[in-house]
């Protein structure tokens, strides 16, 4: 399908034309032209231009894009239309937190179940569902085949749930501690790394503050 | 100090020598060659040097990188040595944890309010901290000179709400709404979108299955 390979960079700044595509198909926009598109992302029109050839001619001269085919092209490309079962390893703050964010399950994304090793929170009701002990994880992945753990755990803990969950058939990790995970190559591991960004941020309030 | 522009790309990768050369200090590693810091990092020797010559000479044939003096001057470069006063917007389970992340404390960045629009939250305590009513912003802002700003706002308020914080004259915002923010150009906005996030990590498994 895809002609050319796309460029890392190119990849990144997908999940924002996702979501800007979203947004004007959630508005009933059928199509957009590249000049329109690009006031609104805030980026120029010869770059948008050059970003979605990659994934063929949607674009058509004097008519734009075709929203609705060009999301739907990028969902795919992203795996957004794959459907994912993903389960929360940790059910404090931050895990509670993921658990009720609202991004997830309108791109496909389904939390299955939430697990701790904490006695006092099994039981307890999370976004729907009731947090299991970590023990029962060897069973649940064995039976539901879960795509994606996402862990909210403590630093301290997070090297040892990986590779329990990776021994037990997880094949992606959604990282959240702050650890760079060390796992076999056909697992896949997305780090946020909340303190790298604040850091980014730091350095960036500095150089404005030079200007 | 710094002798020649450092490149956006060294620049990113800041924040994870900070975190290792952290550790290295934390377990009493005063020097370290650039080979070692290499495998615990997980990226060649070479990058390594090429990345620090940016800081000036630090590394010694023979005797290595001095991990403090590397340490100061990372954190200095990333304006760490500061010392932030940040307030939290949104006392949910996001902005909760937010206020209990323990790796902000020790970079310098001290949490000193936290707010919500909510009366129900209004006079709890997160730690350590008792949640003040939205309309008290102004006054706080104005009184304090928080230096940023973290919205863990729903993505419907994050517009309005970060225009009035910069309306009291905060410079920096660290945003976890799914919201592109448009402000002026003396204001930092460093934004942490997850659900991008989760589509790299998506686009990374279709990659990794492929293989």
């Amino acid at each position: 399908m895809i002609e050319k390979p796309v460029p890392l960079v190119v990849i990144k700044r997908l999940p924002r034309y996702h979501r800007y595509l979203g947004e004007l198909l959630k508005n009933n926009v059928t199509r957009i032209s590249s000049t329109d598109l690009s006031e609104k992302m805030g980026v120029t029109a010869s770059q948008i231009r050059q970003d979605l050839n990659f994934f063929g001619g949607f674009g058509q001269q004097g008519y734009g894009y075709n929203v609705e085919m060009l999301y739907a092209r990028i969902s795919s490309i992203l795996g957004l239309d794959k459907g994912y079962k993903t389960i929360i390893i940790g059910s404090g703050n931050l895990g509670h937190a993921l658990a009720n964010y609202g991004g997830f399950a309108n791109r496909g994304f389904t939390l299955t179940a939430m697990f701790d090793s904490d006695e006092e929170k099994v039981g307890l009701e999370i976004a729907g569902l009731k947090v299991k002990h970590c023990s029962e994880l060897e069973e649940f992945i064995k039976r539901e085949n879960p795509d994606i753990a996402i862990l909210a755990v403590p630093k301290t803990a997070v090297v040892s749930v990986a590779e329990e969950l990776v021994s037990y058939g997880i094949k992606a990790l959604w990282n959240f501690a702050y650890v760079d995970l060390l796992l076999p190559g056909d697992v896949t591991v997305e780090n946020v790394h909340l303190s790298d960004s604040l850091m980014t941020l730091s350095y960036r309030m500095s150089e404005n503050k030079g200007k």
